[in-house]
């Protein structure tokens, strides 16, 4: 990609198309746009296949409505995450973009202005507790707009592992699993030891107490005794489920 | 238990009852039932005497009433913690459970629709102060819950310590003691050294400054040079009380 | 204990035996003994039916062949814990006690002086790897000074969930599980949720990185979501062992 | 595979080839060898394509050799981790494993006696600098014993940019990166904004003072803003190189 | 005084007034006082010169009010610290003592029912900001409310050392100084390097970022390599000014 | 000026203008000024050319207001931080100070009473994300009123480098720049290695699970491999830009 | 003193025995004397009744040496403290100071010139086990040096608490107390919740696990609800005795 | 310097001296040089007029000669730091850089084969005590390369604040100040309310007990309330000189 870029640049300069000065210009020119408080890169897209997401704590209302103007407006498919409703009702307010929609358990806003042709295989999200939820959902939603199709299998934490063992086929089976887990976090040891695809271990914040808003967890994943488990910052659905599509892609030979 | 089922599946392939198809089937069916966002797990009563409980944080109203009338229609005795009042008055206006009752110190929904017969011996629970009292409730509703007669011994910190040894006798009678302290936690080595029962020590969050909302507690507690004590988790009352419990009802051979 | 010394003393007053300044002293002679640098609790010995444990940490050779000597002289079964082969070496070239003996892989000086008749059930020890085991043993050589007998399953952790499940039986049927475990520590919650008895988490130094030499593991026991769960100190074993046989003894009705 | 085996036994049954005691033992029996202190698990061999892997921190020498032993028997390949020179030469000495080796960087002893086929794609590990080796090191033995060709791209800090940009087309065709750095731990951020495959990070203990023995480096990984980063624990190249490995060969299609 | 007690009782045994089982009762009646919730000590007041404290945190209204009117009732002096004005208002509507005053900045309820001689020195209350005055104001009242004078000497932080060095000469003839400091809390070495006598330090809560709530300035005074200085807890004006007072009571011969 | 002021004493004494209790009085009277809770310190003004500041938190408003009026009556500029737009409110209807304004995005009031030549070069101010523009906003406020020119280069963070690297040129003409930097704050490295200059990083309390509130990114850039790189507190743009002021100002020879 | 000084130096400008310039010199020549490395400060013994001390860490043998010489060669008395014997030794070897005595168990350095009148009463220091007699006999060797009589009274932790109450009337009628303890240090608040008198407070380092070096017991000491409890650094037995003697010293009148 | 290049190559490509595809790999060669297992960044020396420095640990005495020599090669001056003696001999055996010298204190090999004209100004480099000179000596070494005039103040710890305050004048005349101190590290503070140039604070690990290796004096220096303190990791002399050289040579105009 960069090397076509600069290959056309060179050749504009033998060709004398272009000045040395102009080239220098040239090369300095990448594929991003200035707002004033937020460079939107629009080369994401094409690197990733996904929209830049919009992280939105620490932003006003107004500079997300003005990101994401932008950014929908190349056609792309927007994700903005950790958001809370009334932004979402003031974007909706600007009527621009009336397929918007917000998922509250996610806690994003999506708009899905490209088709996405779903992945073959399913993302398995599997979470400890009914608390994890809405880690999953922010998972599953990143996911989806990912183009990757999702299964959900939820409260089967190691308390009661007759719950998991339940679902053992089911697990064995898949490319790559997402495993939600707080309090303890000991889900993630447990279901890598059952498998054999990666496992992408996501600490949450819920317990009370000395979990320490999710480092418990944390630290519990990061020692995990089963191979083949790898993971993201606490309560962060959005990275795991991103990692999780990059490697599903790769096998499905989308990239 | 398990053995149990195993062996009828057994029976019933050896005598053509069922075909290996339908028995592999069977042996994937585990006592749970599947909510969606929760998977209950009625099989849990029946190993340890007690409903499931419903631990509260990150669940919504709905889902909490949801589970409730699953685990209450069995007729077990369910227990609901860390639970605000208006879950309880929002389950209070489904009027399916009458019998059902707020905690408020405890912070605890309570169903007891099964006759529990009291133990013996009381559990004693023993508190460094008037601020421990939440914990201390908490602990109380739940060994009540699982069928156990409580006794509390409050506000009895180490910095007094003539009005702990006026109980000394008592805490040397108890078959299991619960020690709630917060602060500095010192009252569980001291306790620990009077007695030759277990000790369940349980940090609270209670203190300011350098107590790390129950750090201090809980540290001064993993190191007691008294021996007997076990540490459960800051300001788990519950956890302590269902240990305290199991090991009351190992000793008046209930189970 | 303390009001039968009480009653005797206030019987001889009354019966003018003694004086009321002799009074005074004598309620102020309690049963431990002064070596100086430590005072020697036989108490102890009446109070939990063990041997005062001598702590070796931080204390010379000199000092722990002296307060071994005067516990031994006693009669009573002694336990130095923490202990390298070269003070045991010392404590052997005194002659004086020949029975004693050196436990290398739990590091303790043992001295059976009184027989103990053994526990009807055992305590199960249950370690994760390989690696938990000193502490594992440190655990066995406590329990069994103090009349337990104990039973051993290692390195069932839960990346490999089947070797845990083989022992499901019997892990259901003890009446005090010691569970011991280093790196993650997901073994606890495991078996906490296989069974209904009092499980007793062990933490350990084992593991690198994150592990924080075994914090990471007292960190996952503590927030357990397996109820009957309790926690003591990293590398604890001799604490878990102390717990479990006074369980075990008021559960077989010795005390 | 499970299901293999309770098919098996099911049908034993039903034919009356073996009684319903005799399948419950059968049952109970799962692929993995007892050796008194180590449960060896074979059947991990099976599922991962990998052979159990020794780790050895807190293992004595002698158990090493057993378990490592009992593995090469079966013909299996066979590795130990973080396992010294003198270990090495003790097995060496039984003259059983003349194939086997010493990676002295990696701190490794390596058995290979299955032929293992390469993969096409390379897993490219990626090192900030020098002193990462040793963990790049395990990574690369690591990911070859489980048929992973890798590539080598070392001291590519971001204090020196122009030195990692050199790799962009490199880096950009790979199917999945393994990171490895200390100190601050940048490095991870940067490779995973240039490319679009998934990036496992290794903080390593390399660095002094605030960097806290690879903290420093491991939180700024789990906070990389860059998609598609997952970590792993301090210095463990072992458990990148599985997790690489894994996602690999379900590209290539091998699993 | 305890030896007085136990005197009596013996007398009284000897003399036949009282036999010996109503002489074991009397042996465990200690002058504490049982209201459900709190043991009330008024042994505590004989013992310090000062009424016992009501810490307020974690009590409710209706004890806080409880506690304070059985304290009061005694003619006592009465101090309740960490508590809002509300509840001070309700304890003003029970119109029980109208001398009972609310000090805003301490947050404190003060009831001073018995005149208290004002000592000789005065203890200097010396604070590095303007921020550190809610901890000076509560050191103050409760150390007039033990009869002693104080002296505040404010914002004199070590940034602008020339504002401190104005007081050198006061601070050098103090009895003993307690100082306050929140940030760098380095304030507390400069003092103890001027000055021959004791010096209180008082970390405090002020500052952001990685002051950590109190914890840099804690860590700070800890470490003081100025002779003489010790430390209390985070914010806690209120047991700096316990132990001045104790120390100055010790020199005025009060004691 | 020290020693101006000393020497002026000396001759006074020596001319028997003053006599030497007189001078004595004088050694100690230092430019300071007490308000009862806060010295002002004029004499900085004149020694940093800035105006004393206030720093707001734990101040109240009343205090807020007569410290700000004290400094301004001398004809300084004065600058409040860290200040709710309500404290301004509450200043601006003393109608005292009409030029004075308030900074919302820097919550910060500022008075420019004496006009201030700008500086030659401005300070670079660079930020990692949109969300660590408030702490941009207040360098950049304090580094104006200490007579500096500022330039923002914001949201160019290293998952996107190529925006980063479209700066260069200006980064490396700079003589000091500011980096802001939450999440894994790997900003600092990357721009510290691109220039020769001294790097200020400022850390930020953006992010979330285990970002700690920037001390990740504090770490990160404590740990920064790049040389020049040095490090304020977490959030403290304000030290930041005062440093980068001493610097630039020191260069342009204006001290 | 420093008035004196002032003083002297103005009446010599005065009476023209000195001129300006020389004035401001003197002013500048201040009580201490350079060594290169280090400053050595005589004024030091003068305001506070003791020597420097030479805290050895970090020093050279030859530096130890070197300052040692310097001090001594006042006619001072020297205490040199945390260091080895070898150093000791190589002072020896110089024969300058043939009083000058090692004292093991505190690691300390003792040189005795000036004869020392001990104080009235004598300071208590109360250890918790066997294992803090190091830091018990630092505080002994300091407070003597500095003319206070000790009482060692040890092995009285709280486990065991009759031990301790055997002291209570000791206790009671104290000046000064240094409680030393590791562990869980629960004795500081035991012995605070006695006594009347300030107790001044060491956490020591002893224990394992989560004691994490006596951090465990430094918290449970900054906790402490007895009241009248100040804290000094982990093991820091010096600067607790150099507290309590200034305390003892006031007391008796001495300064 | 990187437009430079560009230029050229652009220039070559119009001329027709190189075709594209050269052009292309020519933009990729840039000026580092791979030893396998380091890139050398001989680029580096022309941007920041310092050699490549070696931070020696984690790299083997192999990798340090060898990239010794490969700096050296190109005559530039290097520097080698945190490295043992025994490196130093074994490159001395090698006989190639017999000016290369070994700074013991500093524990740094240097080799000076460039003269460097010294600056005007001296950097300041002020100690708190004794113990923290080596962390000095690496700062002084390492600004003496940079071309720096050096001066140190040692042992001026703010517990003797008259042994500072006799260096005021000349701190106040520095343009750059480094501030290295343990334990509480409160100088930073110090000497930056005395001065209104930049200082440099440099936390050393110097301290026992809850100094926690440095972090201490850290969170002090980072929460300092003078400003234009600016603070770099624990221990790390050479990165806060080579900041100081950065902004002293700006200020002469060296650079």
């Amino acid at each position: 990609m960069l090397t076509e870029q600069l290959k056309t640049i060179l050749e504009q300069v033998k060709s004398g198309d272009i000045n040395i000065s102009r080239a220098l210009e040239k090369l300095r020119v990448l594929p991003f746009e200035d707002l004033g408080f937020a460079h939107i890169d629009h080369h994401r897209q094409i690197r990733c296949g996904l929209a830049e997401v919009i992280y939105c704590p620490g932003k006003t209302t107004e500079q997300i409505i003005e990101i994401f103007s932008k950014l929908a407006a190349k056609g792309n498919n927007v994700l903005a995450t950790r958001v809370d409703r009334d932004v979402f009702e003031a974007l909706a307010e600007t009527k621009k973009f009336p397929q918007a929609r917000y998922e509250s358990q996610a806690r994003a806003i999506v708009l899905e202005q490209k088709k996405i042709e779903p992945s073959k295989a399913a993302i398995l999200i599997v979470t400890a507790g009914t608390a994890d939820l809405p880690v999953a959902a922010e998972a599953k939603v990143t996911a989806e707009l990912m183009g990757q199709r999702t299964e959900l299998i939820c409260d089967v934490g190691v308390a009661g592992l007759h719950r998991l063992l339940g679902y053992t086929e089911k697990l064995q089976k898949a490319n790559v699993i997402i495993v939600i887990a707080g309090m303890e976090g000991a889900l993630a040891s447990v279901v890598g030891g059952l498998v054999s695809c990666p496992v992408i271990a996501v600490p949450t914040s819920i317990g009370t107490g000395a979990s320490f808003g999710g480092i418990a967890a944390l630290l519990t994943m990061l020692n995990s005794c089963a191979t083949g488990v790898t993971v993201v910052n606490i309560d962060n659905g959005f990275s795991a489920a991103v990692t999780a599509a990059l490697i599903n892609r790769k096998i499905e030979q989308k990239v």
